[in-house]
């Protein structure tokens, strides 16, 4: 008999949780972070080295498998497991934020969002059902309700519109999910900067019933300290039982930060984006490997990483790679942040196993730049 | 102690060999195919996967890697087995050819040629004695002689003075070439089409003598039935117990073709290159895997090959990957090629060994088109 999609809290240090999350392809230790494959395959990274990493899952994107190669098509091939070769957990986000981010909007309604393609400009039409029926599809196990994000910064009344919207099409996507063992649906909290409506937001979810709650309309631009301000009373709002999970953060201090106010799980383009570009994580900060002082310098990117490239190659060599305009220094540098921010995650659930985890976030280095 | 350079001819089948390369970084079972790693990375493929595709030996360009990032840094990093992380042979062109067809050239002399880097436009001058200090340091097993190359078509008059200064440059790179126990260094037979001039070309460097001799100025345009027939006198030229290197071939039916008439070593960016396009060579031929009939194709590459690709991913798979712009398309179809060439190599090898290699060539698909 397949196992029930629940929750599983093993410790806390303060807010601070260590637990576990059991799905249809396994179990997630939290706090989890989630590789981002948005296309079917997580940018750059052969899937068998995003295993090797320690990700217990991946995340991807609604919006553009929809358009690419279109769920039907994923659905008849395998489903999403099948076709992209990741055999464990998948979280699918609901296509919301990227529908409002990337493609052009035509039309927004109770009933759902009209909007063109930005691949080829073809007209679709999402509805919370229709959301729900393409993740099922693609056979996520983790299926997140269709909602409606606005900009940021937003009025009050902007953010009450759109938060009383996703309530009702939270319901519906509730209503349109399939239950099966394993699988489950989690709600995403709106409200963005305001506290009475974040709490709002967060007891009619509650009310509706989800096997999770997200906390979306964040990072998107409002910066580490209002973000950390709002997980601050958001959490407050959300059951103890069910995992928790901060859309699209972030970087490593977000993230510490983030699980110090109480966050299970986590999912960002930021390592592979930043590998693309050059830039990579190591335990004493962020590199650019561009910089010319890395020409000749014998040394691996971090020397306590077991990465491939770590483990392989000089610092030296990646920045020729990367100044080459080479695919290699795309991958490698990939492949080694993904193993930054899971090493990252494991010793964040160490640290909380031994309660000493408000000792390891304060001597983290805090709000990290990006080169 | 280290052994010598040498080259062992095992087996003949007519004048198809098989033989063994024995260089200061480990053997060659020959026929081989070389990939080329270029700017000290064969494109998109971690090294240690090209190692695993069953390649012995990789090809570095002198003139991509004096430019960036310097035959001096290398030098300093412990050479190009270290930098690159790739640790058997390496064999590495003298630069001649692609001072020719990349950069602009300022001036040739019988003293060398001045070019213009196509990176930064910088200003460089090359002699033969500079481009074999400049494979030392690199630390090539195989070392190339700097030679002149002619396009195609060229008249007799231009063919016959580039080989006769070709020979005199070979005179020259033999002499500043420093013996070490296991390092080689190749000549290079020039003379375009004219059987005349490829017969000079031939007995004036076996009169210098050479641990190997290449086979240049073909692959530039002529076509494989050109290219056929200018093999099939110019290898007699040749000494028998000397490998013959045929330079940036080619295709698969090119090297059976090759083989067949008695040349031991081949290189080509083919495999990487049209991996980066979408296409795959397979053992029913080749196939662009953009094409829309792959669209939902749930088989792999090639059934009977043993790559990553093939063995984890579909055509429908890679197919997306390709119409999506990912990059783990480029990397899954060169890793798939390189292995297919690989496969193509061994099976040659078997071939000859069981005497049927006249057979095989004959099956093989002839003169193919890549897409």
């Amino acid at each position: 008999m397949s196992k029930n999609f629940f929750f599983k809290l093993k410790i806390s240090e303060n807010k601070a949780r260590r637990g576990e999350v059991i799905t249809a392809h396994g179990a997630i230790q939290t706090p989890a972070f989630m590789p981002v494959g948005t296309a079917a395959t997580v940018k750059a990274m052969k899937i068998s080295d995003v295993k090797k990493s320690g990700a217990e899952i991946i995340l991807g994107n609604t919006y553009h498998l929809m358009l690419r190669p279109t769920a039907e098509l994923i659905e008849q091939l395998g489903g999403l497991h099948k076709f992209s070769g990741w055999q464990g957990p998948i979280l699918t986000d609901s296509g919301g934020f990227q529908v409002m981010s990337l493609s052009k909007i035509r039309k927004i309604s109770d009933e759902g969002v009209e909007f063109s393609s930005h691949i080829d400009g073809a007209k679709h039409f999402v509805t919370p059902e229709k959301s729900i029926e393409i993740q099922y599809k693609l056979g996520s196990d983790i299926t997140m309700i269709f909602d409606e994000c606005v900009q940021f910064p937003a009025t009050y009344d902007q953010a009450k519109q759109a938060m009383e919207r996703s309530l009702l099409w939270a319901a519906r996507s509730k209503s349109a999910f399939q239950k099966r063992a394993g699988y489950g649906i989690f709600g995403i909290v709106q409200g963005s900067t305001f506290p009475d409506l974040r709490k709002v937001s967060s007891e009619k979810l509650v009310e509706i019933g989800f096997d999770g709650y997200a906390i979306g309309g964040l990072a998107v631009g409002e910066g580490q300290e209002v973000m950390f301000e709002v997980l601050d009373y958001s959490v407050e709002f959300l059951p103890e039982d069910k995992p928790r999970y901060l859309m699209g953060v972030g970087k490593p201090s977000d993230i510490v930060g983030a699980v110090l106010r109480g966050i299970d799980m986590f999912d960002c383009v930021i390592p592979t984006r930043s590998g693309r570009t050059g830039q990579a994580f190591v335990r004493s900060g962020t590199i650019n490997i561009r910089n010319a002082k890395y020409r000749d310098d014998p040394n691996p990117l971090d020397k306590k990483c077991v990465c491939y490239a770590c483990q392989n190659h000089s610092r030296a060599y990646l920045h020729h790679l990367v100044k080459a305009n080479e695919i290699l220094g795309s991958m490698l540098l990939s492949e080694h942040n993904i193993f930054y921010y899971q090493d990252l995650m494991k010793e964040i659930r160490e640290a909380i196993e031994e309660k000493k985890f408000g000792e390891f976030a304060q001597k983290f280095p805090q709000n990290e730049t990006l080169a």
